[in-house]
């Protein structure tokens, strides 16, 4: 199952609501179970260097299942997995990209944010996702 | 000058609407003056394959200041510029991509729009492109 | 929905099988609805250079929704997309891809074969697509 | 000499084996002596982003004739080769790849997992590896 558009409207439009809330533009980027673009907005004044972080964060989390810090636990120093950061054409391993579940769990896509200090990122993205399955 | 969000939401939405107009879900891309993502949407059912596609006729309409079509000319058999479309990380070179402009003829963006056959992206990207700049 | 690992094994075989009996060493790639790697078999002798075109072809089949050759038909000389194979980091527009569909229709992933002449190639996709969904 | 397609069927069977008796869905790759994509198989649910880990693991094995955390033991802060990690577009160096050797120690391909933690992987390869050469 993979999200659709009615819903990737929905994620972006929370996180804008959210990124204007706390004052900080960011870029919001939406992916589908296979990881590729649904939906993605770049709040005005957002950083131009955040388009591919947050492409990037989406990607990590839904090609791994996990929110990105948590991808960035097996990559810290004396962790398991060091270097997993720079496969599949770089992962962004910090806050700000979270896996879309259905109902059941299964990941459906994800939504990656960045544009402020990476709690901002963290918050907005929450908003964000939490937006994905309306009642 | 750069497009900023409300115009690049207007332009998803005009293209969104011509594209349900004539029943083909399409992607939508739109750049800024930069040729850096401002706003995307992939509707329901569009081909994963046309999301490069729409990228990269939005990145050719910007770069160029000129309609995907007319950077096509320079391209032709025996035209001035073979390999041109290899150019730039890939060109494409066929309709759908329409550069945006200020009231002074400044380009401040473009759109790509690719789903259908190249004649309904054409209709759909003049469609969006028409809407750049509200009154 | 996506080909599962049953399928995708019922996929490579018969593909194997109709490559034995033609004679030419195969190359089969099977990937999912997202276009991830799902299954791979080189045979013994098949060339090295087709790896890379069973992958593509298979790519190409599975974000374009139809078989390879018919993705070609709008890159030919004169027709509506020049340029087209470049996108999407390479297409490859000749036989040999075909998408593999659910029984409604939609598309559940994609096999790619490359390894002899394209008629080759295409008899051996056919047999391997055709064993993608056992009673 | 070269891993074959019966030996990387039955290095493929005994990961899927291994990997179902602990419980852990993965991915599995075999390339051959010159690094080539021989055998893969994803199984249902394995993870998206462990594809490519697989793969480069298995690259990294056959590229240095050693096992993925050998090769990491280079890469570690104050040891020879800091940044090593970063060649032959990107090594992965934890592990779950395994060089497979005919008789005579040669490296005739090598296989790599990940799916896991990196223990789960590296047992997966192991009893992968060891089904290379069956008597």
């Amino acid at each position: 199952m993979n999200i659709n558009s009615n819903h990737a409207g929905a994620v972006v439009a929370a996180g804008e609501a959210m990124a204007g809330e706390i004052g900080v533009p960011m870029n919001i980027a939406v992916l589908d179970a296979g990881g590729h673009l649904k939906a993605f907005s770049r709040m005005d004044r957002a950083l131009l260097g955040s388009i591919d972080i947050a492409l990037k964060k989406a990607k990590t989390a839904v090609l791994f299942g996990m929110n990105t810090e948590d991808v960035g636990e097996f990559c810290k120093p004396g962790a398991s997995s060091p270097g997993l950061a720079a496969t599949n054409d770089v992962l962004v391993v910090f806050a700000g990209g979270i896996p879309i579940r259905d109902e059941a769990g299964g990941v459906i896509g994800a939504v990656g944010v960045s544009g402020g200090a990476v709690d901002q990122d963290r918050v907005v993205a929450a908003a964000a996702a939490a937006a994905a399955i309306p009642e």
